[in-house]
């Protein structure tokens, strides 16, 4: 049952109370029941009836570890009902976490292995009023042998995220995370419909494939579907009769207005209804979903063809310039990663406020990673509508997954829902097998079969959407997470030394504000920061990989450039400026690469708990950190900017900085002046006024460099370069860098 | 149909007359019939009927041209025959190449785009004794807008070979070329088997998967299945109704002796027999085909996962070693063209003594290139037997094959029907999309969807054995193809500065004997060689890339090692010494890289026709070149090899040469001892003696540099460096170079 479909008819819906319980074993049964919140969690649960302080705050989340490894059950008792001949009643499940068996009066009815598969279960012949019902969960899914990691996670198809990592704690979430609804329903209903198109884009034509499944009570029916245009005037409609429980029509849709992103043109989104009529005119069933008509593809860059200069090509630098209706787009944009630990939390209203953040921080594609949750419905609708394109990878990450048939019979079965829920959004413009599979670490290749399984089901199954097996693929940069790493190459260099086809993974970190920061780390564990404190459960500290004992709150970097800090606000005030000039840097430099380079996202933009210090853009569940604002103004389509060779400037130096005008519209711009000024205190000086000349739609322009030499004897610790762009799209861009006065300090 | 169960039935076959005729339009009738061979081709009936002298002399091919573009009819009288109840008439058709419509009395009953699919005709009810049978062809399939080369084949399942290539003449096959006959088979009967299984390769045992479809009077029959041993007996049996038109099994086989290419252990092919049995014990129907049971993969090279340094791996590095049940395999083999320009005219007989050729040539891969034909189902039924595994790749190459609703359809049934009929055999150890897909001049990547189609529908069919996109893939080596090109570059050096996983093409041409050549060659033409003769037309000259206008002869490479040739004899002398001594040191260099290096095959082993000179080890039809000999001793599994930097050398000069023994056999080998001789004129010189340190098993081992003055003032234009190796597999290994007497001619 596509879930669309589901979420689209008007049910009659009867109540269900819940309660949930624990055990050891399956055989045993829960000696305590509590009261269940659905869609939810268990920990959840369990921690409300238990009175538990938040699982947020300091190390609260250690509490819940054992929580992982029992068996819990969810019971109900189904409601005195009588079912009317022509309905039926099922149980209408969206999802559970993870694996997990349904049972009714104690009898196995269904049984699953993966959260993101929906299920309809029809109880009208089995379900006694007052039976109970119960949907009992499985352990968290471990491999023994490894360690309490990621690598626990690399045998089925929950999301690795969970298992800890660099920004997650160690918390398993488990339960009922979608709607799940007992309801009255027509008998002759459709149990499957499907929405396929092929678009000519010049011609602004779609050749349509409408199609659905009924129930056998619907043999018979007539069926009729319709298109209409976002403005409500019908532009298409036909029927035909339900003859073997299905129905197809193949209309050629003509006149279409084009889905874009939303920095290229507009969202027109149709509606498609599909309904179902008996002979009395009687309306059965009603289907109904939008659809946005684009095509996306990979092509190859420009230039790409003649690099190597011998062959093979296209894999060295393989084809990852995104073409939407044929208009090759830079993607500005982010590494988006589950809004909360509990996903059953999540709402449309999670989604809301971050999702419009993206839209005003100028991005136009979320890559949603690998090692997370597949987002909720309401995320796509939500992408639709806002004109944000989405890059959804499958619920793989840095693990080995193994060519094992039981394995890979719940990723089939996974990954054909997950297909079949997303491929009706517009937004929707590339799928990934997983997060950095290709590495020493997680030891996939080509050959292994899940990849091949998954771009096999994307092939049969949305055959139209762009499939590539993992990022980072040859010619991809991940990396680095730095604003200083080894040898002192700063953010500054790191992309300048690079020539990479697309940057789909960059983060620089930053500390959360002191405000923040008090909510969860108790008073006593502020300052000085210290380890094990919360802020190390939090990630500010032994976060990364060994070798970065200090991440993600880096102080050390911070100390070299604005020295020992005196207390947290001065600690705080120093990493959050590095996080923002180094964003700046990052994405205006992986920009100015295009059209080699397509891509600048970032890691990452939100976080699941509060975060010490992160990569991220946006506190949990939805606070902007500075860095936000610096990556929006990174990320403006069309912008000046600076090719700035270091961060930290001593007196008398000699400022140089190369200036262009980025262009990432669809539109040519007019000719224009850039003036780039250096602010010193209350001095501003105007070091360069560069008559831009005019540039075609999409292409940047590279101008002069602006040359300065600072002060000697200023009072100023800082300076700012600020920009000033006076064309028909006028913008200024500033960068503000520490001002050395004594000798070189190192 | 599988025609595996096809072929295996006994059924009764009634006689068909075939004649053929050709019309300017699929309206027209053919003014003339002409009797013909079936299976065959067009070509050779026509040519048959009017006369004509051999189409592979001289240049008599280019009185072909005509018959790509004109509608072709084969036409037979059905045989007077009553039905019996209980049995059908069917028309099996193994393939018509290429696109066609099937016709009864004029009215069209069955058509297809295709040359691999088979197919089968119930005529029972439609067919009445003296009804008109027609097979109607196409012209040949070509995108009209193009020139007269393989780009006309961009947008078919046509092997682009026949449309010229640089051994190839533009002849361009059409007609009934696999077998084709008119049987009586039961009404009750399989219409559809597979067998797949799971190895389990340390226990030695199989879960296998055996299935049956059946025409619906098969219902309620029974279905035994049976598994024998090679040597006789039955190791498994079972047997179950059919029901639904269909039947399966899920046996577990235990105690299975396993398949290995031949240099690694036995071919041990298995039965499986399926009989269906009517309530009266009467046989219905018969299936039986055999199988060997292995295991294949494509896997990383040791070392592999180490580089790059920074992530990702696998793509530079690719997954490119196979391994057979569980080890290692070093490939040394060549790439296989088709055998004939006519592939209806291929029979077993056929590839009897090139396989068995190949065999000698110490060869266990061979690599079936995608510019050709799939071979019949002899070929892969002697592979099995033999223990050569097959590389096979799909009928693309060189080409951009379009993102095309039209094509892909053809390619979709195309390339199921050649993994159905395939997959049954051990030998075909890995698919590939086809050849040099990845390139400028084919512009396609791994977004391309015929190869997301290919890589479905293998992994759907036959997921077990690997599937790659194409050859060359990243760090696979395709070239070079000359014994001395750009700067004087050898053979010797080509190689030596390489670090490939795999080299899956290679070349080094020569000419063919003088006695061959007489006869394809006019007796005027054949000395002096110069362009415009059959030397050009037998693509001894203008055969490859506008650069290299003296290919395949390249007679100013012959020249420069041993000057201008007096006559046919010396050139033709020179050119073969060249070709075999070229091709010891290629094959020798691509296995020293071991284990990097995982795959040596050679560009190419046989030709479809007689060549003046190619890179081929044997001429058409089946006669060894001197080359032949050379690779097969560069093949051997255990040798003494010498790395050797040069080929001309002079007098006085200093000879020097790394002493290797190559072991890619199972065993280990003891100590041995391995011998360097130089032999001039009548003196052989021993150079070294080198004690060879015991080795493990399928390694290498490097030995010291051989040095040795070669003498002033001698006689001999020549010297021969023997090695020869005394340890448990004893074995000779020789070189010859010329030896220069003046001063550096250069």
């Amino acid at each position: 049952m596509d879930s669309s479909s589901v979420s689209s008819r008007d049910l009659r819906r009867l109540p269900l109370e819940w309660t949930v319980g624990h055990a050891a074993a399956a055989s045993a049964v829960p000696s305590r029941w509590v009261p269940a919140t659905v869609p939810g969690a268990v920990q959840l649960d369990w921690a409300r009836a238990e009175g538990w302080p938040e699982y947020w705050k300091a190390d609260n989340f250690r509490a819940y570890g054992w929580m992982e490894d029992v068996w819990w059950t969810y019971r109900t008792r189904l409601p005195a009902i009588t079912v009317p001949p022509d309905q039926r009643l099922l149980l209408q499940c969206g999802g559970v976490d993870y694996h997990y068996e349904v049972l009714l009066d104690g009898r196995e009815i269904y049984a699953h292995e993966g959260m993101f598969s929906p299920f309809e279960l029809d109880l009208t012949e089995q379900a006694k009023a007052g039976a109970i019902l119960e949907i009992r969960i499985r352990p968290a899914p471990k491999v023994a042998a490894d360690r309490a990691d990621r690598a626990q996670a690399r045998y089925s198809a929950k999301p690795a995220v969970a298992y800890e990592w660099d920004w997650h704690p160690r918390l398993i979430p488990l339960g009922i995370w979608e709607e799940t609804k007992l309801v009255l329903a027509p008998a002759a209903r459709m149990t499957d419909v499907a929405v396929t198109y092929e678009l000519d884009v010049a011609a602004r034509t779609a050749q349509a494939r409408f199609s659905i499944a009924t129930t056998p009570a619907a043999e018979g029916a007539t069926w009729h579907w319709r298109v209409r245009r976002p403005d409500g005037p019908t532009i298409a409609s036909g029927e035909s009769v339900v003859v073997g429980q299905s129905a197809e029509a193949k209309p050629l849709l003509g006149g279409l207005e084009l889905w874009w992103p939303h920095d290229q043109g507009a969202q027109p989104l149709y509606t498609i209804e599909f309904t179902l009529i008996d002979r009395t005119d009687r309306e059965l069933d009603v289907h109904q979903q939008r659809i946005g008509f684009r095509r996306a593809k990979l092509v190859m860059h420009e230039g790409a063809w003649d690099e190597p200069s011998g062959f093979p090509k296209s894999r060295s630098n393989p084809p990852f310039t995104l073409e939407i209706n044929g208009r090759a787009i830079f993607c500005r944009g982010t590494n988006w990663v589950p809004p909360e630990i509990f996903p059953g939390t999540i709402t449309r209203a999670t989604y809301v406020p971050l999702l419009e953040r993206a839209l005003r921080a100028n991005m136009n594609l979320l890559r949603s990673w690998g090692g997370g949750i597949i987002n909720k419905e309401s995320f796509f609708d939500l992408c639709d509508e806002l004109g944000l394109m989405v890059w959804q990878e499958f619920p793989l990450a840095c693990n080995c997954y193994p060519d094992d048939a039981r394995y890979l019979s719940v990723l089939d079965a996974e990954s054909r829902a997950i297909i079949k829920r997303l491929r009706p959004h517009a937004s929707l413009v590339m799928w990934s097998g997983g997060n950095e599979l290709f590495n020493s670490w997680s030891g996939m290749t080509d050959q292994s079969w899940a990849l091949r399984l998954l771009n096999r089901n994307c092939y049969d199954l949305d055959p139209a959407t762009p499939f590539i097996p993992t990022s980072p693929l040859d010619g991809v940069g991940h990396g680095d997470y730095r604003f200083r790493g080894e040898s002192g190459r700063e953010v500054h260099q790191i992309f300048a030394g690079a020539a990479k086809t697309a940057y789909t993974e960059f983060g620089c970190p930053g500390p959360s504000s002191v405000e923040y920061l008090k909510r969860f780390i108790p008073e006593p564990e502020l300052w000085p920061v210290r380890y094990g404190t919360a802020w190390e459960t939090h990630h500010g500290l032994r976060a990364w990989t060994p070798q970065e004992e200090s991440s993600w709150l880096c102080p050390e970097t911070i100390a070299h450039y604005f020295g020992e800090p005196e207390n947290l606000e001065a600690l705080v005030a120093g990493g959050q400026w590095l996080q923002c000039e180094g964003y700046k840097v990052l994405f205006e430099e992986a920009r100015r690469q295009k059209p080699r380079s397509s891509m600048a996202l970032n890691w990452c933009y939100n976080e699941p708990w509060p975060s010490a210090a992160n990569n991220s853009l946006i506190n949990w569940p939805c606070e902007e950190k500075p860095a936000f604002h610096a990556v929006a103004s990174a990320c403006r389509a069309v912008m000046p900017s600076a090719k700035i060779p270091k961060f930290l400037w001593r007196e008398g130096e000699s400022f140089e900085a190369e200036l262009w005008l980025f262009n990432d519209s669809p539109a040519a711009l007019d000719t224009g002046v850039l003036e780039a000024f250096v602010v010193i205190g209350q001095q501003e000086h105007l070091a360069l006024r560069w008559e831009v000349p005019a540039s075609a739609a999409n292409r940047h322009v590279r101008g002069p460099a602006m040359r300065f030499s600072l002060p000697l004897n200023t009072d100023a610790d800082r300076f700012t370069v600020r920009l000033s762009y006076g064309g028909r799209l006028p913008g200024t861009t500033t960068y503000t860098m520490p001002l050395r006065h004594a000798a070189p300090a190192r």
